[in-house]
């Protein structure tokens, strides 16, 4: 077990809210836990002089919130993982932070990215096992809310930014429905795909947060026990999952089934995974011109890696990123087809668990497709492996109907959180 | 008629390319201009101390371009038209900015923009008559094109903000489909109607510019002689139009018929009509978000035509905004539908020439709609009123036939200089 307490934003709400609980409370545990780890973590590249809850009344009053080092703050340096801006002073907040600021959050720092959000690693590490990597992009964000830095915290996926580190981690990871949340102030890498998302304790946490900063109806609600029909997705590249991931899909599948959950297999359709091969291209035609300016001006500050990336990506032409984007458009359309005999797909967030190392984040083949598709996704924790460290699944529902996926990642913890208990009692 | 000269970006690189001219030539002569008429048309709100040509060799070497105040330069300050920024100098540069340099464009200055591209005026008079309105938003980049203080210019659409002030200006304006241009680096008002485009003294010449920063196929050909089947788009806001636009449409389109061309009439597809409602939630909701830390920390430094503005989009909930997004996105869908019987879409610019004030930037009324659907629209000065004022149309295409909707424009300026040539010959 790790010596770590994770933060719940609904609980510290409802405590306050019920008197139970001064606002500056959970702030206060939040603090001793980063000043006990943060040197062995590395969760930020910086951390919030002080911290003050917001006014009482507000949703997120007391919950504090770890925000991507690629969002813009008007009152902490944003330097997006790259040596070219390292002490770079925005003179405004994203909107998003905006956002949470106007709800009561209080900004708990700026937290670890990969460089530009693509694939160097950030310092980070994984607080399950500090020789593995705590995935990325949002490095930060994710192994912040593991370790109980923050209750609460925000991401970038172009990739699988948020759903691979919050599998990494073992917290809730929730990208929403494209261009639901507002890019605006945050450093782009590839605008047709760049997608915001919010990690929390669990996805009741997660759906608290995002509701409560954007008044869209999104928390989810113990009395909607009607358990959801899943559908497992099978495609191309289930030979890249590891054993460890291949063993807990066929568990969660029998234990969704022993809670009167319902399991189909779903292929198809075709057109959905003819996109796939369509993210590299519009990525890497978006990300050259996104980075134009750094590679230009900025070149030696780039790492090597990125750099040959981008050197690259000048092989791909207009007319490849047009056709790209076609079979995408194509693509989401045929969507719909996924949910015909089932409310969402059950797929893992990663081939395996967190890959023993710091100088990768991981592989996102399991999130691509579904970034490019925007889809909502979230990531829940269904166990762990033998080095303890956790095992994640994605639940998926259709464009638009975040809460479906929210609520029905909900039911899948609290049933396997009932599972657990009993099989322990 | 007016002391300016236009200059064509298209003759200076073959002038250049021919060697009958040296790359510095023109950027002397621009310089001449603006010593001589900047007081008086105040184009620049931030003027390049010096002017130097690209690489001898780059498709846009001695050809330079005006920058619309919202898009971040590395070198000059951008103040997007905003009392918050008075002296702001951002770390970058927009990506657009980075193109036009790659391809050799030198960067006349920064033009003036109304207040983040909304409304309220900046202080450039159109060099028609300075006692009208240059229109908005991109106020500086039309008049400094008109005004031959530059080749070429950028700006962005969110209601009408490129084809009205090409056409109160007279000079060609291309709002490109949603998205062919990337936005990364400009100030946003509202993420999904922003839309980056080009002016420049005629549609061949727009058409080159953005051929050469973006390497796409848009360049319009003497040699593609066939007339194109015009369609005149009819609905319910044709009452909006002034008596002399209504002339200049019946005018016009005896003219096209006179060379060979043909004008259908276009209604509908209804589901078109409908859309037009749902700019106004779409941008509103999408404001707030993005001028949310401005709302938030300097709401006194906002205009307070923008404050108020601000202020009403409060009341518009993420459900209005979400039913905004499925009107139009069934809209986009029907677009195909105006198209049946005609290659490109013929419409006013404006509801008429530019109005007597500096006070307003005129009304958006007929480019809101297209701005929503996303089409490519190239603004074509087709004659002058009474007052020397220059009369727009303009030419629409279907999405993502951007060079169809420059060919048609270039087919009809060209068609109506040989008319206006016979006429006086």
């Amino acid at each position: 077990m790790t010596p770590y307490k994770m933060l719940s934003a609904r609980a510290i709400a409802i405590d306050i809210a019920a008197g139970r609980m001064k606002p500056g409370d959970a702030l206060k545990q939040a603090d001793l836990a980063i000043d006990q780890h943060e040197e062995k973590l590395r969760v930020f590249s910086h951390r919030a002089e002080s911290t003050r809850p917001g006014k009482k009344g507000l949703p997120l009053a007391g919950v504090s919130v770890g925000i991507k080092d690629v969002f813009d703050t008007f009152d902490m340096p944003t330097c997006y993982g790259s040596k070219i801006y390292p002490d770079h002073q925005p003179v405004s907040d994203a909107a998003l932070v905006t956002m949470l600021r106007q709800a009561g959050a209080t900004i708990a720092g700026k937290t670890v990215t990969t460089e530009f959000a693509w694939f160097t690693p950030g310092a980070t590490r994984n607080p399950n096992n500090t020789a593995f990597t705590p995935g990325g992009s949002s490095s930060g964000s994710a192994a912040g809310v593991a370790a109980g830095f923050f209750a609460a915290a925000i991401g970038t996926q172009t990739g699988g930014s948020i759903i691979r580190p919050a599998a990494f981690c073992g917290v809730s990871g929730y990208k929403p429905s494209f261009r639901l949340f507002p890019t605006v102030g945050m450093k782009h890498f590839s605008w047709s795909l760049d997608t915001i998302g919010f990690f929390a304790a669990s996805a009741a946490d997660v759906a608290f947060v995002a509701q409560a900063c954007s008044g869209r109806d999104l928390a989810v609600d113990n009395a909607h026990a009607t358990p959801p029909r899943f559908g497992l997705y099978r495609s191309t590249i289930d030979s890249r999952m590891e054993d460890t991931m291949a063993a807990a899909l066929k568990r969660v599948t029998r234990q969704i089934k022993s809670r009167g959950g319902s399991v189909a297999t779903v292929r198809g359709p075709k057109a959905v995974e003819n996109a796939r091969a369509a993210h590299a291209p519009i990525q890497g035609l978006e990300a050259r011109l996104a980075l134009g300016d750094e590679t230009a001006r900025h070149r030696a500050k780039l790492s090597k890696k990125l750099r040959d990336y981008l050197q690259d990506c000048q092989s791909i032409s207009p007319q490849d990123y047009d056709d790209a984007r076609r079979i995408a458009n194509r693509a989401r359309k045929a969507c719909h087809g996924l949910f015909d005999s089932c409310d969402v797909l059950l797929l893992p967030s990663a081939p395996g668990t967190a890959p023993r190392t710091i100088k990768s984040t991981g592989d996102s083949i399991f999130n691509q497709l579904w970034t490019l598709m925007g889809l909502p996704c979230v990531n829940v924790c269904v166990g762990r492996d033998e080095n303890n460290l956790p095992i994640g699944l994605q639940v998926i529902a259709p464009f638009g109907k975040d809460q479906r996926a929210l609520q029905a990642a909900h039911w899948l913890e609290s049933n396997l959180a009932v599972i657990d208990a009993a099989s322990k009692g």
